[in-house]
């Protein structure tokens, strides 16, 4: 049989991975979710003029995207005080992840995270065969230091860091993640999440040159920008490093539409900040749901609030679940105590507040 | 420089690859394209039906689209026999010729494909590291009982096949490959990449069950479907061989509208049909201008057209350029004596009447 050729790598692989979405588990549950709170999506859609750029480049959907991005990476840069060639762009950062780890790691090679940190790093990880190395987050938070001084320890090539993180919605100054470099080991890269950022306070962002050899920053349209179904991120780099992305990407990658749609979102800075003020009113509608269900929110810099349920997470996930609210929680301890829920529309979170006291009942919390 | 750190192998890859867009050539060339005639690009456009599914989805293009595209790949099965777990979709053939070529080449590992035919496997192929073997054409075909002796010298793990092929577009009869499989190397798998194949005369679709483990075909909603834009291919094969693309695959890499827009496209066979009217009137459109100026049209069984131009071929090339028609031409002796034109609407290939006489008496033909 053919398939049991596959690579010595590809056969050390689990045959199941974490990324079971939401249409998946409808279909293994016969019922369709009533509120869609569990992947960071942003309810709030996309600015309408990327609605309107979308519907027009489908008519010309029968043309490929252009295979550079090019007016994408140049309004990119230009934000950046960079060039369109310190700018990659990607079927979102999970393909972004995915060719950067191909460029970094041959097998053995070690990679460091945090315990319950982004998992599609971990699978791009080690589906390249690198040895990922994990700290534990400190205080619900991701440890730079220590991510740091276990990279040192371990030799590591990459180091991922997300700021702010996902899933505990945590944060920290951009300053300090600037400051910290300089304890980045030699030939050591910093990969930073950036997905979330647009939700965070100001100074959250890294100030890092464009050409600091030591990062490569990851963004996303998928989040702030409501376009997760388009599949658009992109990393800004050194020059050197970007390039090594053109050896091994998928050159005719990028949906046309996609493209069109992101260019016009990240001009509509009004929509921008109409997204900022929606998500600001959901973080505050689901501490107060948290208040009065007797549960802790976290404080959160994105568009999700991680929700302190104690021993009783587990169980009141599965309650909510079985109520028709998609969320999701944790991976590790003790980030585990919490669920993860998303800045829904308001008619979103007054389900979760409607099934969250019968979802606690359940649990006997 | 963090970026010295990539691997051996990525080191050893060349910075530039020949996936030039046109686009590209565009702003190198400080002017536009007239006539789009090029990438096979269907200049006939997608179904009205995957438009307006387009359209509808970019408004919910803030949630991710289905991770498992199942209701695509159960549509899909239903045309060919087979259940959803032999059918894998992703970004493109391009994208899933990547994850094939990932799941079975390790460095060293053998591949055979034909000198001239289709360079993004090749790409792939020696993005992993493989030892790639070329036959080469026979009568202006790939020549599937060379590339299977080449296999069984080599220990080839993989056969690159297109049937129609491309750059070509010559064909050969489906039952002919099935009859070859007996000769197919134990252990070695055929990549059928039937890209063209909704182009071809009846009979030209390999008659190959979705389980036998010899195959996995490859086929796009880029070329007949009018939806090159989108990136939306699937393969088709034995499921233990479709189940290990779970192991690696971008889950969430899909587009959620293009996954809307090839769904209401593979239903829209009136569409389908008009499209083969369609490309069958521009093939001879294309075969008379060529007549007209003394050239020859190849046979072809794909929405594009190789038209033989003797010594000429690359200067006739830089001709059509230079007047404003994108066109192309195969890398490889002897078909690079054909330059190769899309079946493009009446006014693009007016353009190319237009142009071609020029473009001839300046390559002094």
């Amino acid at each position: 049989m053919p398939h049991t050729r596959t690579t010595p790598l590809i056969q050390s692989l689990p045959a199941t991975v974490p990324f079971v979405g939401p249409e998946v588990q409808e279909r293994l549950n016969g019922a369709r979710y009533t509120a869609r709170l569990g992947a960071n999506e942003n309810a709030f859609g996309p600015s309408p003029r990327a609605v309107e750029a979308m519907k027009t480049a489908a008519s010309e959907i029968w043309q490929y995207a252009d295979s550079s991005s090019y007016e994408l990476r140049a309004a990119i840069a230009e934000q950046h005080a960079a060039t369109p060639e310190n700018v990659v762009v990607g079927e979102g950062i999970d393909g972004l992840l995915g060719y950067l780890v191909r460029m970094m790691i041959a097998p053995g090679d070690a990679v460091v995270t945090s315990a319950g940190a982004y998992p599609t790093f971990n699978y791009h990880a080690a589906g390249y065969g690198a040895a990922i190395h994990k700290v534990a987050y400190r205080a619900d938070s991701e440890d730079l230091p220590s991510l740091m001084a276990r990279a040192a320890e371990t030799g590591a090539k990459l180091i991922y860091f997300a700021n702010p993180d996902n899933p505990m919605g945590s944060w920290c100054k951009g300053a300090d993640v600037a400051a910290a470099l300089e304890h980045l080991p030699e030939g050591c890269l910093l990969i930073l999440d950036e997905a979330y950022v647009e939700f965070a306070p100001k100074g959250t962002a890294a100030p890092v040159g464009a050409d600091d050899p030591r990062v490569i920053r990851m963004r996303t349209f998928s989040k702030a920008y409501g376009m997760a179904g388009a599949r658009v991120g992109y990393a800004i780099g050194a020059q050197p490093l970007i390039a090594e992305f053109e050896k091994i990407r998928n050159h005719f990658g990028m949906n046309r539409a996609a493209q069109a749609g992101a260019l016009a979102a990240y001009h509509d800075t009004d929509w921008l900040d109409h997204i900022r003020r929606e998500v600001q009113t959901a973080q505050d509608t689901i501490a107060r749901i948290a208040t009065e269900n007797g549960l802790t929110a976290l404080p959160s810099a994105t568009n999700f609030v991680a929700v302190d349920c104690g021993n009783f997470a587990r169980a009141v996930l599965a309650g909510l679940i079985a109520r028709g609210i998609f969320v999701r929680m944790p991976f590790t301890r003790p980030q585990d105590r919490c669920i993860r829920i998303s800045c829904g529309r308001a008619a979103d979170l007054d389900r979760l507040a409607a099934a969250l006291p019968g979802a606690l009942k359940d649990a006997g919390a």
